[in-house]
């Protein structure tokens, strides 16, 4: 990828130099920041903006190691021919009129992956606005000239954006409002070769990029994307478009991206610790927030210390810190002392710490005083402060810099005030590592993004998967590498008891005597069901048959079962179980992520409780545990009304097991255990279906 | 009120010639924008800045129909007679040093407030910055003269904030970064007289204001503050501090305000047609928006058209659209087929409206053909739409301000780019009536409180409360007039009754005989309960026997729980009702806002299914209604599961009831139904507590 980013001379098929054409933007970008010799290729000129313009790439002397396309999309493919060719390791396509425009489209697009994999070119793009390098200065995009007018401020965030035109006015947003500097924007187009996992990782590595945001449509590599974030030690923060409903189905429209379930690309990005975030300057604010602590103690909580100098906005962050998940510090007997000696006698010492009445008595000093104990306090793990800007605060600063500094604590700045202070007040936040905000909700929600995040390493360390794989043998295991559709309720739970899951007891019965051995082993009132080959919903056809209390009730129910088969099923028996709660475990197989593990409350209450929660398998312990830890209301898994607490260990070996299936067999399309039934405290398989891929495919 | 907003003649008692001092600060900012006379008063000066300084307020001549006082707090009541004294109706005190500072503070203020009822001069503050008036330019407050350097925008916006120092913060924050003009600007301080309702009830009528926003620790008049807003044309959005237990907490060691339950709160402002903020720039920015809108047409569904030149913002868009409850549009015929034209061939017709590829076939005047056949689209009910700013944009903006215009549906700007070219639109868009904002989620929740606002005079016309009072009579009155503490289930049961209310059948039984016969005549199974006066936790004392199925049992439970009693009690034989669902109907009578009607769910899911609602009574028909709609989850109401869905009508007259009760009885401090349980549909309260005041209170 090194071509891409640090190239030894770029050329540029299709320059041209009529001002309002991209090929004559991208010369001109090319010529400003690029350090490098750059080799303009139009048969049409000899010469262009004082360089020599070569009639083909082939003409072009060394060293030459990336091309930037910007053609006819017909043509596109013999220009990256001749690049590989002329030994060009890196071509960027920036050309549109591929799989956006049609068929016709993506069959150019389909020669261009073609032409790549036969020359080994690394092709980035189509229809992409390319790469700008607020480091190195490197602009390879027809972005507007103007980008160069704002200072062109670099900085350590570096961005990956599906969409192109997004991604420019975003840039050119960023850099002349003065939001953010940038370290390397990247917009990937139609990924033809060169995807979000390529940049991505590029990027953990790259020495000026700190932390890195993502917006995407589609994640197609889930899996090689999970294992690249997993391993990072940067912060990443994704943006997914397409997490609703609404949002899907225009993805679908737009990009034909396969969006995926909001659920399961939730989970998967929690479970490899990416922040995500649901609109776009919120992801540039937590990217930029994130980049300014690579590290933070090991041990942090997320006890917060508030500091205002008006109790209003002492109130309104409260609240938002409640709602955000973090708890408000428990200030130390040490801190209470020295606001004590600061404040009016009438006043409570109290977190929020409200600075006003202190000021007012002893002047700004008390202000820095308080504001030095507060963040030296032990119980504090980060500080919230408000500063109104009106003339009096500018010079403070400096001296809160240095307070937050000594601490080694992050310190998050809501300001707000007279423009040209506030303005001041940033540009000295940002050298001093604090981050500033405008608005109060803004500034919560990347503080809880910061404490929440798990530390560095955590990820890979102790959650590497150290677990045994499944190893069925014999029937079992030719059941699943032969058969196909849905398995019987007692094949089910045959291979679920051998992975390991704790199933409900159950015989297969073909005669009043074994129903009644049976009914008398497992202790009545027992559960009879009728088996038929390919009929799931037994249910609906009169085949389950609960709560038989006696022999005679047994008998008779077993010949009722048989007859209503017609003489062609089996009959099942089981123990009838009653628990406090009934769960939904279960496998799916999505199109990005490959199997992954789902959980959620069963019974009546399913529809009802919200949406369940999803993790890609396999599943270390660490990672089952967090994902039922995620389960909302959790409330309904601690023992809830005097019921025994979920067991959360025997649940976790479940989830991992049911997780190892679908890895070990791939024929293994859907697994459902519904329900899964705690009693007390212990979970037990009672229904379950493994759905296989049909026969032959 | 008219002393405070348009007096002729401005007193300062305390005005000084001192720069750095508060009583400077407000003689200059008098100077510079009061069109009326000025009267400094300071025993210590006979001239200031040009102007004859009177030794004392008695001194002054007429017409002077405000004083402003800052001098410190222990002088104050002594102006304050000499105010009234002199006839001046209106006094705004300034300086602190009162109730929010001890004891010694809070007799000051206590004095203030005698001084206010003795004389009949209204007081405004103490301890608040005053009010500053953007249309006529009066500053009355010591806000730094720096507000004058910024142009000092004239809006249409009031803003009421109870936080003195917030609310010049907020105040040279909007006007110095430009982000919203400002009609009037209250701060409201300790409010020992004038308070939010006198103000709001001013600016309601106020024809410079458009839309009111709020800051609010407390409403400590919440029904006053709720009839202003039912009655108000205008929109009203409040952003109340201290909703969650943390920040209730902070307001009461900042303010000594009782912050209220949030969950009551939120409900009495959705009542009355409020719209709640959560933070304080999404405040300024649901008021200016909101403000654009005076008039919308009566009916307008949440239909959204989403037009944008990039596919990513698209989709992100109908991600938040959805996740704010609102709905994408579907475009008509006609919409569709001039899309058609404008696409090209491979693109299908959808909303979102992705318009970059029609822009690159036919140039920009695709994108303002298109824009208008959307505005115009009767499937339509409002636009958001995406600009990216990069010199190409600025021109076209008036063409969609003429679509916008002549649709007359609200269209919502989401805009980026180009520094100077998003200042020059932001300023376009404004006069054209366009809402413009910076951040794509800020958008939809603006849009989303504009289309969800219940429009101006539902409120007030159709569900004014029309209903009957409560009218017991006899026994039951005066058990409700004179007795104390909680009584017993029959009782209370009696009483909500009498009151309309379904309860379930139940009698008291003295002997075996009669237990038998109200056993049969209920049918079995039935419920026995001990009743002792006093003990409200039956079941934990053993006193509740269910399903009891047979004479025999009857007849041994109820010699069971006499004995269980030591004969003291007496026994309570009811109809066992099983239903599909339990629900809680209670009546809390709150501080601020008085009697209150609360719903939620009961039973095991009672803790888990999240808060219960609340809405303040009397309820008319459609207030309960929609109260009922605003339950958690609400497919539980719906019939779920092959339940009957609950019977609104039925279920609501069971609010207006039990409100009314409260509203009738004024000792009746709370009233718990639980379980209401509902039968096929149908709820019946099973159990019930009535709680009256303790005698003598």
């Amino acid at each position: 990828m090194k071509c891409f980013f640090d190239p030894r001379g770029v050329a540029l098929v299709g320059a041209t130099g009529k001002p309002m054409k991209a090929g004559y933007r991208i010369l001109k970008n090319l010529m400003v920041g690029y350090k490098g010799l750059v080799y303009p290729v139009n048969p049409s000129y000899s010469e262009l903006e004082g360089l020599t313009c070569y009639p083909s790439v082939l003409d072009v002397p060394a060293p030459v190691d990336l091309a930037i396309v910007f053609t006819p999309a017909p043509t596109v493919a013999q220009a990256v021919r001749d690049c590989a060719k002329r030994g060009i390791p890196g071509v960027i396509i920036q050309s549109a009129g591929f799989a956006e425009c049609g068929d016709e489209g993506k069959a150019l697009q389909e020669e261009l992956k073609r032409i790549g994999r036969e020359t080994g070119v690394r092709l980035w793009g189509p229809n992409c606005m390319g790469l700008v390098d607020g480091v190195r200065k490197h602009v390879f995009s027809f972005v507007m000239e103007s980008i160069w007018d704002h200072g062109f401020t670099a900085g350590n965030v570096s961005l990956i954006v599906q969409s192109g035109f997004l991604a420019a006015g975003f840039l050119i947003d960023l850099m002349s409002h003065a939001l953010m500097g940038i370290s390397k924007a990247c917009s990937i187009g139609n990924k033809v070769d060169v995807d979000e996992c390529d940049l991505l990782e590029y990027l953990i590595e790259d020495p000026d990029t700190a932390a890195i945001g993502l917006y995407l449509e589609s994640i197609p590599d889930g899996r090689r994307f999970m294992d690249l974030c997993r391993a990072s030690a940067k912060p990443i923060v994704v943006l997914k478009g397409g997490t609703t409903a609404a949002g899907a189905k225009a993805a679908l429209s737009h990009t034909a991206s396969l969006a995926g379930r909001g659920a399961l690309v939730t989970g998967a990005l929690a479970q490899v610790g990416v922040v995500e975030a649901r609109d776009f300057y919120q992801m540039f604010d937590m990217c930029r927030t994130l980049a300014m602590f690579p590290d933070l103690p090991e041990k942090r909580r997320g006890r917060v210390a508030i500091i205002s100098a008006s109790g209003g906005a002492g109130i309104v962050a409260s609240d938002l810190v409640e709602q955000a998940g973090l708890e408000l510090a428990d200030l130390s007997p040490a801190t209470r002392e020295t606001l004590t000696t600061l404040y009016p006698e009438w006043m409570p010492v109290a977190n929020p710490v409200d600075l006003y009445p202190a000021i007012e008595r002893h002047g700004p000093k008390a202000y820095t005083e308080a504001f030095k104990a507060v963040c030296e306090d032990p119980n504090v793990d980060a500080v919230l402060f408000h500063v109104i800007a009106l003339g009096i605060f500018n010079e403070r600063f400096s001296f809160l810099a240095d307070a937050v500094r000594s601490s080694g604590k992050p310190a998050f700045c809501w300001l707000m005030g007279l423009r040209e202070e506030v303005a001041d007040i940033q540009k000295e936040a940002a050298k001093e590592g604090i981050p500033v905000f405008r608005e109060l909700s803004r500034t919560v929600e990347c503080l809880a993004a910061l404490l929440k995040r798990p530390r560095a390493g955590v990820l890979v360390g102790s959650e590497a998967s150290q677990h045994g794989r499944i190893d069925l043998r014999g029937e079992l295991d030719s059941v699943l590498r032969t058969e196909g559709g849905t398995l019987d309720e007692h094949v089910s739970k045959r291979i679920l008891g051998a992975c390991g899951i704790p199933v409900v007891e159950e015989t297969l019965v073909s005669s009043g005597d074994e129903v009644v051995r049976a009914a008398k082993a497992f202790g009545f009132p027992v559960v009879m069901k009728g088996l038929q080959p390919g009929k799931i919903h037994k249910t609906e056809l009169g085949l389950v048959r609960l709560g038989i209390a006696s022999d005679r009730e047994a008998v008779e129910q077993f010949e009722d079962l048989k007859r209503a088969m017609d003489g062609k099923g089996t009959v099942l028996v089981q123990q009838q179980i009653r628990g406090e709660l009934e769960l939904i475990v279960g496998l799916v197989r999505d199109q990005q992520f490959g199997p992954a593990v789902m959980l959620g409350f069963g019974g009546v209450m399913a529809e009802v409780l919200g949406e369940p929660v999803f993790a890609v398998a396999p599943l270390s312990e660490a990672e089952a545990l967090r994902l039922i830890d995620s389960v909302k209301p959790h409330k309904l898994l601690e023992g809830f009304r005097g019921a025994s607490p979920v067991d959360r260990e025997a649940l976790a070996q479940i989830l991992i097991r049911v997780g190892e299936l679908g890895c070990a067999y791939p024929r293994v399309r859907e697994v459902d255990i519904n329900p899964l039934i705690v009693r007390q405290g212990r979970p037990v398989a009672v229904d379950a279906s493994v759905i296989l891929s049909d026969v032959g495919e």
